[in-house]
């Protein structure tokens, strides 16, 4: 299969068969001797997951780590965390250069200066719509259309052959703010020639087209011109478009604009310096919020997905110190549910409708769309490319298999791949030649951790059913020297007789340890595991569930 | 405002400003000699909410536990787990008779047998629209339509005026199975006069009428029929119409059907031995189910909640041990997503599509309809019963709130309360006169705790961020006898640098221990305090997060 110059290969290490944690690799050369890129560096939020403690999930690069000395660079399709979120965390692994366009370079500097100890990263700065070289590959951006300034699809030009990696994009004619799909370049590069489309499948299972930022502009302006008091708005504060529409919105009304939370700040401040809000009037500091006229202010906030230490979760509790809200205000939620969020976000609509705030949804309004393509837009890509082959990329399997389908129907060859397949490009039509390694790592504070290691699932076995401790001193003669201590969290404090289950458990202790035979009793390995089973089974017959015991046996 | 009679009052214990876990009690006489009644005794699923180790949630019903001696008794108004789910675990702290239809008395009595130790309950069998006494309250059953057979609105008669409780309800003209809302009742109970009813708002929310279960019925049949391999359908077990749809259209399209799932196991028997399924063909073991060729099987699952040990869950890991499914197979989802468990129902559908199983679910087709009223529903329950006053219970306060916007609007009095709320409903309009204990009861092991335990707040301690076991031997002077032991749960093993954090914080026990004074050494209190500090200091400074600390000292 092998020509003069190698194969191309790919490999997503993470978004293929999952939201989020978007990370593809990219291969030129034969076997031995590849040259790779990455595109995108993206991490998963886990609070829709089952993982307590852990934020944020990261793809396990441990594969491309070990290419390092081969690995040219890192471009940055986009701004979203999903994309570019695990740059910080992963670099000093990777240590390339980085290659983003002014507004996703912009805000990665903006949150490195936020996060004390953060590594101080190599960026390339290029310009929207430029070709450059990173090690063999030849790239070129094509600016698209998302909910984020400078997303950008990247044309990947090699001697074996050039292929689309879409990124996340749509079709926007008037997309309120920066350019829209680059429909020409795309059908250009189509009449050149594509191998492989690798394109976005999130929304794959909607039919029809998004509608446009434009429409969502009307919508917001109409609420907030016909608001009898005070309108917060919340979206995602990376949306700058929808800021602009706020922001245009409030300036018809004659409102201030208020911006109110650490992350919708930092993107103002970006989107100013790179121009983005270039003409939009000066938004106002938190501290004149409560010196305004309620019908002369719109709050601008995070907290659309209901985290529940963002602006607008602390409001809806009435506990932020500086922005209030009362019966007869609006709220516009300028988003959509995650999956996962429902219940959190529901939360806090019912607070705040508990206080007699009006609360706006895009349930019922058209106050938000999304930036990924629906079916039309996938079939418009398909048309303008003409790709001989596709692979359906960022999205969970349900996504994937219906962007598969679609692209079958429009007459192209399709491959479907997971996470940590390895995908010979070209030559030839795309084929699955190997398994590399892919996984997640969680961040645990400040330490990365590997999805296998015992941390989580030990924590979730204690968050099931708490712990005992006892501690026993234990002589060379195999006596107890001292009293037992023992120690019990996380487990109801009586059973369904009223009885202590503390007391039930220090019984269990001195009589495992009496029931053991004289010579058991000057083991202290034995002891511990003689006592952590008494312990359990006594917790357990009270309780019907078993904790985890850890016995310390000191010996004196 | 009270006549010979005293009055008639009411308080939600539950169910009112949240979903699920409905109890509510009526109280008739003057406030020292009232008589009560208890309508439902529902539960919560705790999956959705942040309590591990939780799994179920149940009213704190310790206000009406207090009254017991003036309880007359219990009615239920149909089988849902959220209306009469906490009844076993309850039932003993009140002890008065349960008033049921046969259906819901079959159920209760067939889960209190697969229940070992549960208590010996007595029920009265109540007939479908009969009219009985319960002290002093004169109670007539109106049948209603629900998603579940023998669902009951209550007219409640005193002699200081009348009420309709409607329990859950929708308008169904073809219900596939059971009665439709009895409208001439209703119709002729308004005109002898209601002052208030107390209606579900689960649906206010959502406009116009909901389809029918005939119509789901139909829309099975063709994908039944159409199937060109094996079908499994998961639903509800307790939707006994919609199993009902699926046995006539599997005998349409020639296919057996196999229950899969004790739920539903279950269910089947009771609405067999109640008549519901009269005249359908015999359903098969999970035995038989390798057996049959695969046009000619039907499933019937549980799990359409995505409930990772339900059947479905199940077979989409290829983990049953009797039902499995292959590419081709058709899996339909008769059901919706209860908020909380999207990402857990998009796991089981990623998990069946991964392996070429078609997924059909109601986003696309019509398989399933919700059990309770929209707004064109509720209506049409106005002006049936003409009510002089409105209180909206069964819903979060979003559903409340459009409830009462929408009876305000067809010129109905509206009074909203929540949970705990003592509400005079006669003499005179509804108002709030009194606060009553309300909270929740958590279901950990075999125990019942209160919210406000320790034990579940531990727990979420324990599963952010684990915790250390120190164990030390101190002698009357002060000095350490052996080795201190130490334990580390729920952290992470190393460090950025690669260093075990059961080093550093078993350095830290020794180098806090040596830096007290002499004298603070004989005291354990300070030697611990201050060993616990200095262990989580170090963890903290190496992880970024303060685990629980426990440290035991045993005197020698």
């Amino acid at each position: 299969m092998a020509g003069p110059h190698g194969e191309l290969v790919f490999a997503p290490l993470g978004g293929v068969g999952e939201i989020g944690m978007n990370l593809s690799i990219y291969g030129l050369g034969d076997e031995r001797n590849r040259k790779w890129l990455i595109v995108d560096v993206g991490v998963s939020f886990a609070q829709e997951e089952n993982l307590p403690g852990i934020d944020l999930i990261l793809p396990d690069i441990s594969y491309i780590v070990e290419q390092r000395r081969n690995l040219a660079g890192i471009v940055l399709t986009h701004a979203h965390e999903d994309h570019f979120g695990a740059v910080l965390d992963l670099w000093p692994r990777l240590k390339v250069p980085i290659y983003a366009t002014p507004f996703t370079a912009a805000l990665l500097i903006a949150k490195r200066l936020s996060e004390p100890g953060a590594p101080d990263i190599p960026i390339n700065v290029v310009p929207l719509g430029s070709r450059f070289n990173v090690g063999p590959f030849d790239i070129e951006l094509v600016s698209v259309a998302h909910s984020i300034p400078e997303s950008n699809a990247l044309i990947i030009r090699t001697p074996v052959g050039n292929v689309l990696h879409t990124g996340d994009w749509k079709i926007d004619p008037t997309p309120v703010l920066g350019l829209p799909t680059d429909e020409a370049k795309l059908r250009a590069f189509g009449d050149e020639g594509c191998l492989v489309l690798l394109g976005d499948s999130t929304n794959a299972v909607r039919e029809g087209r998004s509608p446009s930022e434009a429409d969502v502009a009307k919508t917001i302006t109409g609420l907030i011109m016909s608001a009898p008091a005070r309108v917060a708005v919340t979206t995602f504060a990376s949306n700058v478009a929808r800021l602009r529409a706020v922001a245009d919105a409030a300036r018809l009304a004659e409102r201030e604009v208020v911006v109110v939370g650490r992350a919708m700040e930092r993107v103002v401040q970006v989107a100013r310096e790179t121009g983005y809000l270039d003409g939009v009037q000066d938004f106002r500091g938190m501290d004149v919020y409560g010196h305004l006229p309620s019908e002369r202010v719109v709050a601008l906030c995070t907290g659309s997905q209901g985290e529940p230490r963002a602006a607008l979760s602390r409001i809806a509790q009435d506990e932020h110190p500086e922005v209030t809200l009362a019966r007869g205000d609006r709220v516009i939620f300028s988003s959509r549910p995650i999956p996962g969020n429902e219940k959190a976000i529901g939360r806090v609509i019912n607070g705040l409708i508990d206080q007699g705030i009006e609360v706006i949804t895009d349930r019922t309004h058209l106050v938000h769309v999304s930036g990924h393509p629906r079916r039309a837009e996938l079939e418009d890509m398909i048309s303008w490319v003409r790709p001989k082959s596709l692979i359906p990329v960022h999205g969970e399997a349900l996504h994937l298999s219906e962007h598969a389908a679609l692209a079958r129907r429009c007459g192209v060859n399709v491959l479907t791949c997971r996470n940590g397949d390895l995908v010979q490009l070209a030559p030839g039509a795309p084929t699955i030649i190997d398994e590399v390694p892919a996984g997640r790592l969680y961040k645990d504070g400040k330490i990365l951790v590997t999805a296998e290691a015992r941390t989580i699932a030990d924590r979730k076995r204690l968050s099931f059913a708490g712990i005992v401790t006892v501690a026993l001193a234990l002589n060379d003669k195999g006596q107890l020297a001292g009293d037992p201590e023992i120690e019990l969290i996380g487990i109801p404090e009586k059973n369904v007789a009223g009885e202590l289950l503390g007391d039930i458990a220090y019984d269990a202790v001195l009589q495992t340890f009496e029931s053991l035979p004289k010579q058991r009793r000057r083991d202290a390995d034995s002891v511990a595991e003689a006592v952590r089973r008494g312990v359990r089974a006594a917790i357990a017959s009270h309780w019907g569930k078993k904790p985890i015991c850890h016995v310390l046996v000191i010996e004196v």
